[in-house]
């Protein structure tokens, strides 16, 4: 019997990449990634929703799942989306697949032929960026502020490009709680984007994985709901409101669009996941969002205060998002936060660099802390032991708190 | 607010393809997909398994999951194919990923540029046809018998193409009861190919889905065990012991393969679902397949007195696989299956025509019928019902039983 003595590296793809496979690793103060709470996953009402489910129409695990998942749960986001995000839309035109990554992906090869040019935030959910990246797009960043994407500066960016050969074909945006920087579009400038997207004809990407996590002020109307145009894809997800784990997202497009994106997909939706979310959610949806929004809350409290105790006067900022798992830092420039990573994670801290979500490239004196997997206390430990981390390893010209 | 006024068309990738949403319908007795016995579905041990793991590492599921899916069923996955198909693999070289459709994906991603020639059984697996055909392969069917693949006649063909210009890179196979015709290749025939894929410099993909649903003879020894020198690349799944809106499958790869294959996922694998199948699976896995095989058993014994019963004598002639959920029917040549596809379903039969599953072109006269999923009562009625509506549109020369 032969011993690895066949030969294939001249029969791999071009399109393959010799990539190492990413094993989450996690730190002792877990920031790294916009995980939710594990005490808040609902895992009692899951099997009893899947358990229930089962016993009414289990045996339909027989069949291959339809393209679109289950009827039952794309009705539950219908009218959640009517209730919570404004706008009506027929079931048939939402497909549930294996995650808001899965939906973001078949919408992206929906639309981009390599070199076509993207706008996405300043700074962007390095998640997306990448996959928009591994198409071929040519990724910008469009400048921002504490309210997210500034309209005459994406206007400006958008002559630019045009002028230069490169014309944008869609602008990705989170307009609720922007990944990284936990920023929300005002109303007024959802309006100027649309109208912006009109009027040099690209397609808009609405992201709203996380509109459901707000503790306080108001949502504010989504691009679906101010524009049914068919200009508007909605991308959602499960993830945070329930769960990564469960691998369940949507996408909510025009039919055309909507059977393009679907041409794209490999496998069906996870049948038996959707049966367990539906029921749940049909059960005790907004009893649970109030519950993860209490518990994230003081999170959020613990890691502001931690911040200003422990990287007051070093010349550190940080935003103040009103939900959310996450929020974005901002060290002094000379400081190297993608240097730092392996090293506070050594030391016991978790957290990702702006680097991976910067399209310009830039970033690499920010970092993004999610707030959402540990205790407010572990919060405020972890936040205090990057602070000393960074001390220790020369990033401050003042110590912090000195 | 506008309607409908954005005319998306000019923005579509060149890749996407409109295509019709394919809604799964099930006819009265329905042959169409090889789905399991409904009844056969372990609903309340996937319950209880999945209450348990829940209990002791639910918490887990707050993570976002290993692109290879979770440890415990890899290793599970890896005893497996060392008790069951002769080959020792370390659970690092085994990716568990959302269906085995997904799995047959991310290798041929790994492996096929446009336009690079792939060689498969004459009749074979319309799903990963389609895959083939979806990025650009140029695929040939290679002729077969009863004991499927002929291997003088596969390197004949290989020397043709390879004449042409159009030198073969891979070859995929199910070795184990081949869908759709039944068959099985012998462990000589094995051999016989591994050696001439090597002189030709070809990767082998051996898809065995099916090799757990033998209820008589002997299972042959796998590709994978006969040759461990990285030629060979292993699918399964558990669509088949299990249920298919289960969706898990995997692929057994060496390290670059596995690597380059998973560059290709856009989303990981079913956490939930990966606890309920492994618990489940790690408590009653073999009293589970032999539970199913009893029960197909009499299915597979009723399609074949059916089709004698009522195809006799019109030149009709069928497989008698020893193990699956399927079997081939061969009309007489003038009989256009495809054609009388919807008229059957009509009538409450639903099958495909062998046109889907042909490399070639050919099969319009062929039937997949699959019986895996109708009680044995219904498999005999809707044989005959088949045999009826052909008869009553003039497919025989000679009627049924006459």
């Amino acid at each position: 019997m032969a011993t690895k003595t066949f030969d294939l590296s001249d029969l791999y793809s071009e399109a393959s990449i010799d990539t190492e496979i990413r094993v989450p690793k996690h730190a002792k103060y877990d920031f790294a990634t916009a995980q939710p709470d594990p005490s808040s996953i609902p895992l009692k009402g899951l099997t009893d929703a899947l358990a229930s489910m089962l016993e009414k129409q289990g045996t339909d695990l027989a069949y291959y799942p339809d393209a679109r998942g289950i009827p039952e749960l794309r009705e539950l986001i219908a009218g959640k989306l009517e209730r919570d995000d404004g706008f009506k839309v027929s079931p048939d035109n939402i497909a549930v697949v294996n995650g808001s990554a899965e939906a973001n992906f078949l919408v992206i090869k929906a639309l981009i032929n390599p070199g076509d040019t993207v706008i996405m935030e300043h700074y962007v959910y390095s998640g997306t960026l990448a996959q928009f990246r591994k198409v071929g797009a040519d990724v910008v960043g469009t400048p921002m502020d504490d309210d997210s994407i500034i309209p005459e500066k994406l206007e400006a960016l958008i002559e630019r490009l045009t002028a230069e050969g490169r014309k944008p074909k869609v602008l990705y945006t989170i307009p609720e709680f922007q990944n990284p920087t936990g920023s929300t579009l005002p109303t007024e400038r959802r309006k100027a984007i649309l109208d912006i997207c009109h009027r040099h004809h690209m397609a808009l990407i609405e992201d709203e994985c996380y509109t459901d996590l707000r503790y306080e002020g108001e949502t504010q109307e989504s691009f679906r709901s101010l524009d049914d145009s068919g200009i508007v894809t909605y991308v959602g997800s499960f993830s945070k409101i329930l769960a990564p784990g469960l691998r369940l997202g949507y996408f909510v497009a025009d039919d055309e669009l909507l059977r393009r994106a679907l041409s794209f997909r490999h496998t069906g939706t996870n049948h038996l996941t959707s049966l367990a979310v539906y029921e749940y959610l049909n059960r005790e949806m907004y009893e649970h969002i109030d519950h993860i929004n209490g518990l994230n809350r003081p999170k959020r409290d613990a890691a502001l205060s931690s911040l200003g105790e422990n990287f007051g006067g070093t010349g550190t900022t940080w935003t103040s998002p009103k939900g959310s798992l996450y929020l974005w830092v901002t060290f002094p420039e000379h400081v190297n936060a993608t240097e730092l990573m392996p090293i506070a994670f050594e030391a016991g801290v978790g957290f990702n660099s702006g680097a991976s979500f910067a399209p310009n490239g830039d970033g690499d004196h920010c970092a993004r802390i999610c707030f959402g997997y540990e205790t407010p206390e572990k919060v405020r430990d972890g936040i205090a032991l990057l602070a000393e981390v960074m001390d220790r390893e020369g990033s401050f010209k003042v110590s912090p708190g000195a």
